[in-house]
């Protein structure tokens, strides 16, 4: 089985009803950080806005964001990046009545409303998914050559050694074009590298070592008397593991600052706001996102991800996104998005991620 | 890496306490079913008995049941199976005092206390557990010629047609040599064979069927036509899945009624004490037991398995046991029997099952 | 607040489609305990076959079962209960164009559609669960005097003592008509009585007590010495607990047995179909069902509950089905009823027990 | 039943061993933010550093930070605020044997050492939680006139009427001394007083509302227009929910700022690290803290938090640290932490707030 993108089917925006449909009406926002009452707010899907009696394509969209109309093209802006006087578009009907048309279907096959329907059921551990190992095996095959995948890691993903390695040899075998994680995951992963445990307790065979409890800390006051991880990693000549697999393959990671760090690593980015933007930075150009037992990392990732993207060439695509991990309450909290591209997978994150490496062959 | 097995340390019964102690106290069941005041009852651990000034080790035993001697050898016997005037032995202590030792450190490695206390610990989602599929890799290889591996499946285990194949491909290649499992596993996984369905839906693609309710019914139901399995599959030609796999590789399995049954398929045992006596005699030759995915069937089986069986040549052996399942809650329910030799696996259980099987080379 | 009854909105029987719709097809079963090829079976709304040109509603429904007509009257039953020569009623669909016809909407208020769809969306810890007491406690007070409920316990229930005496209150109070459990969780409560702990541990303090884990072995022994629960009652002066006041308030409670069971108690069916007889008993005249942390009892009676009963006087009113659970999963596994009248509440059963109870003023 | 205070057992310094113990070995830090080699780490416990002959206590501690010698006090310091030259104490051992003296046992009763151990079990749905509700409502008692309680809240915690009006009560009723949560409690709070809704869906009726989705914005929006919560609550008129009973009461609240934040609302701590120094803020004056339906916020605050206190009086006294979540997981992540102190309970909060609240009478 081979991946083939499904084509957008964009709206007809011929309608009688679209055609004759009046200009967005725009507002100034009254205050930096303060959007104009009546603002719109964005979805997940396509949205059209009528300006100048030309229909517009919001590019680069963010849930629960606003439409800025601004050097003739639309930004969709977080509520503190908004500018006094930034026009903001405003109205709340989405089928084109105020000049605001919201196009939900745009990937789905004619017909196929039912099983639609079928695909946004809940998940459970009970779901067979051996369908979505293969699709997604698939897809990242192509997204490989033709795409762009990120992925979003909890901070206990590398406390089994066999998920850290299966990840690291997906990442040389050019599988992740970007990693959003935190403070901890990157502390966890180069504690293994450095002293060979996470948490103290060694990374194959559980054992807890003497003063095990030390080993983040160390690792963490070496990297920070680094300077960095990167000069950290040459110093003690680290060789494996996750984010040295990201250094030595040139793959950009964000690590967002959370209130339960140690430390923190010097690149932790501690305003949260600066990190939603590295993070977006990197969701812009992202084609499939893959998210991985966090719940705070995947609902912050699920708020910034639409379902699609407007390529280079001008394109729509679909933006494939999952969401892995063993609990119900996660994996459907994301999959509530109400697309077509979002699955949940319930299963522990280390099986998952040895059982794909696998799959991939790397 | 290879297994083997760890050899087991007898207790020095000529210590001055075990040597000096006394007969163990016995008491006569005064009704049918009704142990005397005082009884003893079983542990999952080795214990010996002293009777007629020697000691003996009470083979086959069960916690939780009560030890009867019976023409010079000791029977561990349930509560409803004891007849009035049954010799029972009595006494709670464990120390020898009153003629009962028990026999806890019989596996374990001398000075290696700080390890075992280590492994019963909870385990949780975020346990590294790369060891522990390397580990029961090397066991089952070795249980295939040596032993005898029991597996205990939950009734979603067949829902997933790459579980559904793993498990059957076990089966052939000589891995699994009993199965214990409820009405609702046999009637999807028949389901799957006859219609391609678990419950209505596609086990690979999750598409429901149209009327595909029916489904289970329509299965049951022609299976309580045919008379049995054996003649279903025949009639059918059925030829794959987990009880079709088992019927033609001679591979016994129990199946224990429950009230949320539906049918039931003609060889469900519908007295669940009938069917406790039939997963008992399973186990008594047991040497790993692996239950997957289902609490009920996972606390009966292990309520049921001792940490040791004495083989026909008189050796002491460990059992193994592993409980797998996505929830801690279960695993640690489970892994509270405070035996080196039980461990849990906290994941979806057809992700461990794929696994295994490609671990297995199978 | 108080509770009124929603009244039922019968089928319009006198349309064109269903005055001439033809009549329903029935034929006889092969064989004891298997139905015709095309069999009918049941959902959990009413349903109303035409049979001699007049519409027949099935009362005393359960799903998954098959419709007979016996004696002028349509009987519904499991498989196993079938003879050889039934006349069960064939077709699989459901708009009267075979003779059959369910009636999914008679207790939906017009023009409520979207609020019921709101209804069945699943439910997380996170749902707002303030109305669904205050709703539970208007019904419950209803039900007292006018109808009938039935409770549904799982093993635990019992281990905390707050708990425990909130429901013996709720006993007393005349809020529980009929009590379906286990084994288990009749020993725990009765060790509770006898002992003052559960499993070993007091159930207030939860303090292991030397030799506890004797406790409920005793327990068992005991009873079974006694004969009879009500017998080790009265021998033993037992005045708390759940099975207590059942006893003492002439409370009907059925025991089904399962392949966990230590002992068992006296009174505890062992054979699982016959304790699914005895627990349709109890279901086919009660009005509301509530089923607290057990998901084998509650799938075991959700599925044998019907969404109506059909009082003595010939009305039809709802069934309302509750599931308190702490687990999302089991709690909506049994919502998927697809009913109206099945509302899932995930907390832990012992605060829910004692809030209800204070609600109610017992 | 009324609380007392279990008396500080102090070690005993004149031992032998602690007598003759050598100095606590300092070093300077090598850079701002860096540690020197074989730094010391706090835990919960009190510890003692023996400098010029003497032994000191470290007041304030925190857990991983590291103790630093400064005018003549032991200050602990995270790592990012330690300054170039600091004096930081460094050793690895806590039995005095390098003048580092770690006292566990401070709070402990003799010979109770197995009840203790019980007390570190995991908790389950299963363990009995009544006696744990009434020790809670009279250490609350106790505090409100003599401590200090500190509350951290997840952000579902108001999307139930009731359990947003029982906390209100107990902020009006003087058992709130501070709170601490993120930017979507407040939000979600604030949209309560503002629309009647949470993310929204009334908060009891759990109705869905048109266009409620933009609710929240709205309320953040606004809010943002004000300028600040209480210029919000002045304009609107906003009279109730948690957020407006802190601003009546004079109640202190520290919101932390996420990666998953819309908005966020004006008071919010963008930086994670300025949080973290908030919050601790508010712990170092703690004297019971309980962390609801919030691994994030949880684990923040238990890493901050020491098992005791010292009260301006010099008086050493413990810190009572509870969590409630319905996971098992995280309310087991949360008691690792090995003192008597912390307990977790495994429910709902909503119904462990309204059942506390019932207790203390508000």
């Amino acid at each position: 089985m081979s991946f083939e993108l499904r084509p957008y089917n964009p709206p007809y925006l011929k309608s009688e009803a679209l055609r004759t449909a009046p200009d967005a009406r725009m507002a100034a926002a009254p205050a930096d950080g303060v959007a104009p009452d009546g603002f719109h707010a964005m979805s997940i899907f396509p949205e059209y806005f009528k300006i100048g009696g030309c229909w517009h394509l919001a590019e680069e969209s963010r849930m629960d964001c606003v439409p800025v109309w601004e050097d003739g093209c639309l930004h969709v802006k977080e509520f503190r990046h908004l500018k006094k006087g930034d026009a903001v578009v405003c109205g709340r009907t989405e089928n084109g009545e105020e000049g605001i048309y919201l196009h939900m279907n745009g990937f789905t096959e004619t017909g196929r409303a039912a099983e639609n329907f079928a695909f946004r059921q809940g998940r459970s551990r009970e779901t067979s998914f051996s369908r979505d190992y293969d699709e997604l095996r698939d897809l990242l095959r192509y997204e490989r050559e033709n795409g762009r995948i990120v992925w979003v890691l909890g901070p206990a993903f590398t406390f089994d050694s066999g998920a850290r390695d299966a990840f690291s040899r997906l990442v040389a075998g050019g599988y992740v074009h970007a990693l959003m994680a935190g403070n901890a995951l990157a502390t966890h992963d180069l504690e293994g590298a450095y002293l060979g445990t996470a948490l103290g307790q060694n990374i194959y065979t559980q054992e807890s070592v003497p003063n095990g409890h030390y080993h983040h800390l160390d690792t963490i006051n070496r990297v920070r008397g680094c300077g960095s991880v990167k000069a950290f990693i040459k110093e003690q000549g680290i060789d494996d593991g996750i984010i040295c697999s990201c250094e030595k393959h040139g793959v950009p990671y964000v690590l967002a600052g959370s209130i339960r760090d140690d430390g923190p690593l010097p690149c932790v980015i501690g305003d949260v706001y600066d990190a939603q933007d590295a993070m977006r930075a990197q969701v812009r150009t992202a084609t499939t996102v893959i998210c991985m037992a966090t719940m705070l990392h995947s609902i912050a990732v699920g708020n910034m991800t639409p379902s699609y993207r407007v390529m280079p060439n001008g394109a729509v695509r679909q933006i494939y996104f999952y969401c892995v991990d063993i609990s119900e309450f996660t994996v459907n909290k994301l999959s509530d998005r109400g697309s077509l591209a979002a699955k949940g997978i319930v299963t522990n994150v280390q099986d998952f991620i040895k059982q794909l490496a696998e799959g991939l062959g790397v």
